[in-house]
């Protein structure tokens, strides 16, 4: 059996740190840095504090700038004691001003965060990985796991297989092809457990509790999720240190999003960025929507689902965060909408063909969602508004085929192709005149 | 019909432009700055010709740094006349210090140039792209094409959405099915020709010829070309304004590999780094490896083959540029080797294993290669040696299907995983004892 902690102090921390202890979310009980997640008191999820006056002495916007193109720029707010982090370029996408799918939509200061082409595995789950798994090897685990609904698979069992640690990773038996093959290339142990996420989540716990792992998103989850503050910091960093009004971010568990506006927080606290309102949105896929309901009927505690929905990496039917999302949606004046799998599919091909961005169901689900909100007038079109697109469309091939077009095949000959781009023409002159009508 | 050029003055040049005009690659004969590619007298390739001196005074190690964090901070290295550039965040990949690759070759400094994760789509072919659209946009063309194993297709189909221009793209029948939705996605109109990649290749020619289109390799080659110096610009400045002794790069066209090797010479001439000898050691896959056997042969031309290989992205049987491919390996010292399909297979696996990268058949490809030249001897343990990483695993998931291990289908239950894990563990050290006998 592996050995859970092979350092002598498990709680690892050094002169420099900035983060502090673990802090429950109801009650506030506090905790050792230790590799746990839930308050024994409350049940309520534990999150890392930090010394922010600690921090104001070691940042600058010029230190951070001056920092490695990843997220280990934005090393201080993260919660890694030692300098041996893992760094294999995570982080640092390009924040996109939208001029095409802005216009679209009837939106002035319109852009997308596009964690789409993220390092190394094409998803924003790369930044949580990088994190969790320098905190892992500072506790000593020697192997790693996750329950996943894909993106978070590849994501462990590349970053393991870099930093040459043993790897075990739990996914729902029903995932996509490019999801699977995109963990297995990186010979991992894949466990596929035939059921949704949730009930691949509560076997983990069970794993958790009698191996001695370091899964990334169960014992880990209080280091890992603070990875998912780079994207707030980056955003204003790259929006020439300011924070944006609106943000529209999908939700599944609701870490990320709440996240997102904890990045922001921690800029102003410690004077990177001035201090302002910051409306926050969430997407749902209709088909897992427990948090979109909860918003929708006014109530503040989450339903759990059953999921039944095409996009996979957001369907999480009793999500951790929901609540803590739902909360921020309502203090910042924010809305959580969501989207039907045929809408999801649209917002897919609206941002590619638009922006030349191909992602996956979630980024699909969250544009949708963000065409929604404007039409519905929650979106005011002179806002600076940043939407998160948050993995990769290759790894979910399946979602669109059937819905787009196919190549016209040709002979190698000058007048084969005449007469097919001919073909193409009218084709295109018919497609128009039926939407004209 | 498409109107070829619509503006006034097609030369298209500024008073701070570098780039002065079009120069035969024998002979020398000058060309204005049109939408050519081949010397009329000699059918020789035309190559981009620029002040150095203005250049000289234009850039330097500050400015470059404080520039965009993409391939337009090398702008004055880059023909393009105007500010109006397409930047979607283009380059500035990751260069990784291999520690498991490393050790497992044997080699004390080896680096990754990872391209497998460049944006928009995840492949070398985002830097020409950007670079050939944004002239294509300064000619005024409206419709932009190109002859493509796939990458190619995926990025111009891409950054023409973004930019908003009409684009045809012609792909060989029977790629990969990731590269053709890879570019469906972006709704331009796909040809998919009966034949390999020359056939499709010499059809363009003719389209070109015909229709008023700007075809990125083709007409607007001289450009498009110059991009891929910008991975010969960013490993310097990621080295450290530095060149490497080594670096193993893959040959298709023979474009890539000598354009790397001209960012080096050019960042030399304006004093950005210190000249020094850099080895050029080049890849091809056996089943397309026109260039890998004239150099075994000791030819200095090249005889045309038909491809019969998995690494589709780099099967060019008569490739433009693959006698100054060949040239570049003698006169710096490298070597040009090929590997068989299933070395190439193997090459992708280990890349994965021991980095967590995942790269697609042409990557496999570079990385077989690199092992083949380190075994024998040609690559010495202390070079600092880059190999580039070109493209990204996901688009070509067929050529590693039935070569990686299954997930262990289990229960949601502990006693079910706890059965598979010890399978799993079983069966590996069987795979050990088999290694060992």
């Amino acid at each position: 059996m592996t050995q859970a902690i092979a350092t002598q102090d498990p709680i690892i921390t050094s002169d420099s740190a900035t983060f502090t202890k673990l802090v429950s979310k109801e009650g506030g009980t506090e905790y050792d840095l230790l590799p746990i997640n839930i308050c024994e008191e409350t049940f309520a999820p534990l999150e890392v504090a930090y010394d922010y006056d600690k921090i104001r002495h070691q940042v600058s916007r010029e230190t951070i700038a001056a920092g490695p193109n990843s997220i280990w720029r934005y090393r201080p707010f993260l919660p890694v004691a030692t300098d041996n982090v893992i760094d294999v370029g995570t982080g640092m996408t390009p924040l996109v001003k939208s001029t095409r799918l802005a216009r679209r939509l009837g939106l002035k200061n319109l852009y997308i965060k596009n964690d789409a082409v993220n390092m190394p595995t094409l998803s924003f789950k790369d930044r949580v990985v990088s994190v969790a798994l320098s905190r892992a090897r500072e506790f000593g685990f020697s192997t790693v796991s996750c329950a996943s609904t894909g993106n978070l698979a590849n994501s462990t069992a590349a970053i393991a297989a870099h930093a040459g640690l043993e790897c075990c990773v739990f996914i729902p038996s029903d995932l996509e092809a490019g999801k699977v093959l995109g963990t297995l290339i990186y010979n991992p142990t894949v466990m596929a457990v035939k059921g949704n996420y949730d009930q691949v989540n509560r076997l983990c716990s069970e794993v958790a509790n009698t191996y001695g792992w370091g899964f990334v998103n169960i014992n880990l989850r209080p280091y890992y999720s603070e990875g998912s503050k780079t994207l707030g910091f980056e955003v204003a960093e790259q929006l020439g240190w300011k924070l944006p009004d609106h943000i529209v971010a999908p939700i599944a568990s609701g870490s990320l999003f709440t996240k997102i506006y904890k990045g922001f927080q921690e800029f102003v606290k410690v004077g990177l960025v001035q201090d302002k309102p910051v409306r926050c949105s969430g997407a749902q896929a209709e088909g897992c929507s427990p948090v979109a309901q909860a918003f929708k009927d006014g109530r503040d505690f989450i339903a759990p689902v059953k999921p039944n929905t095409i996009a996979k990496s957001i369907a999480i039917g009793n999500p951790a965060d929901g609540v803590y999302a739902l909360e921020l949606a309502h203090k910042t004046g924010g809305n959580i909408e969501s989207a039907t799998d045929a809408e999801i599919i649209e917002g897919i091909k609206l941002l590619a063909e638009t922006e030349g961005i191909f992602t996956e169901t979630a980024g699909g689900t969250t544009i949708a969602v963000l065409k929604k909100l404007v039409e519905a007038g929650k979106i005011d079109p002179d806002e600076t508004t940043v939407v998160y697109i948050t993995g990769n469309g290759l790894k979910t091939q399946e979602a669109v085929q059937g819905y787009i077009s196919e190549p016209l095949t040709i002979e190698a000959k000058l007048d084969s192709f005449e007469r097919a781009w001919e073909r193409a023409q009218t084709l295109e002159r018919l497609d128009w005149q039926q939407v004209l009508v």
